[in-house]
């Protein structure tokens, strides 16, 4: 691609660092920014920095913040006795989105993967476990994908949470084993909170 | 789509304002950016306000420029006397991609249509008169789109240069009529620009 400016071609290679975006996409949208008013684009890109440099993380629950504590831990609608365990703040989302969940959260901020190099240690799992001995948490919701690393994941965090009295359960299984959470529709994901099994359950109905 | 940081929807709902961009598409390119180091997101950020706030418009041609002259006019190997006229800034990167040309453009910035509410006084056709009568000019090109508004404009424009000595040649049809020069593939586009006729031609092939 030829460009006749430093500035367009700068900001095209930078749209297309982002996944997804090729330099044609990458091009169409800088031109479509050309065509706005200047002070329009630099509330664009003021919207960029300002969240990268504000976001906090939950000091209870790890999801992303605009202060110290979510606005989900802080909420006195939620019962902060029923702990819905995610991947990412992306599930944290499309939960949400369901509206059926009253609960909080807890963002491992991944998933156990050998094959990634992804331990336990690099995951939020500490901070659960000390959240589950330390608060008056009853259920403890296992809300990861269906897959090989999903089941990984429970099998640890159940293991470490055996010496606890609290309830493990995992969603149902209403999306497809092998399926990504965070594209299940809403009635799909909405079903399987509220169908969600016992964790002796679905172990055996791995089988 | 339920957010929990104000930060984060406010970033999701500009790039959503962008063409092509879903809010599910803009949900994961913030993801990404907040990924990204902070000083990383604010080079992205900044390149486009940057971009937006800096850029000019080249006072010969009217392509966009870092300077008041685009590095189009100002290079000492193009051939001024080769005049390409085009619809948009799109086009000239279109036409500088197959690297078969080297006059140099006008960029009417838009084109004829009625329909649209686009009539000849919002185009830059007068600057393209004056151009051609104040300076050696030898022939204007017209690389429009082969459709019945690039044909109205390339009729408005042959009446207006007709006092003038110019030989006005139109790029070859290769492209499909009613085609977007800009989606035309760089070898159709070169052969077209080398297969140019003069108008006399052109006007003919379309009875
Ligand atoms: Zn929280
Ligand atoms: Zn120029």
């Amino acid at each position: 691609m030829v460009f006749s400016s430093a500035l367009i071609e700068n900001a095209v290679n930078e749209f297309a660092k982002l996944p997804g975006i090729g330099k044609k996409t990458a091009l169409r949208l800088v031109l479509h920014l050309l065509k706005q008013e200047p002070a329009q684009v630099e509330i664009f890109g003021d919207a960029m920095t300002r969240m990268r440099r504000q976001i906090k993380f939950c000091k209870h629950c790890h999801n992303v913040s605009d202060d110290e504590v979510c606005t989900i831990c802080n909420a006195a609608s939620r019962n902060n006795g029923v702990v819905c365990v995610v991947e990412s703040i992306r599930d944290v989302m499309a939960i949400e989105n369901t509206q059926q969940f009253h609960g909080v959260y807890h963002v491992l901020g991944g998933i156990i993967s050998p094959i990634d190099g992804v331990g336990p240690d690099q995951l939020n799992i500490h901070s659960l476990v000390e959240r589950v001995k330390a608060q008056q948490i009853t259920e403890v919701i296992m809300a990861l994908s269906p897959t090989i690393e999903g089941d990984t994941t429970i099998y640890y965090l159940s293991k470490k949470l055996k010496e606890t009295p609290v309830k493990i359960t995992t969603i149902a299984r209403g999306i497809a084993f092998g399926g990504e959470l965070e594209y299940a529709d809403e009635m799909t994901l909405a079903r399987s909170l509220t169908n969600r099994l016992p964790l002796e359950n679905y172990l055996q109905q791995g089988k």
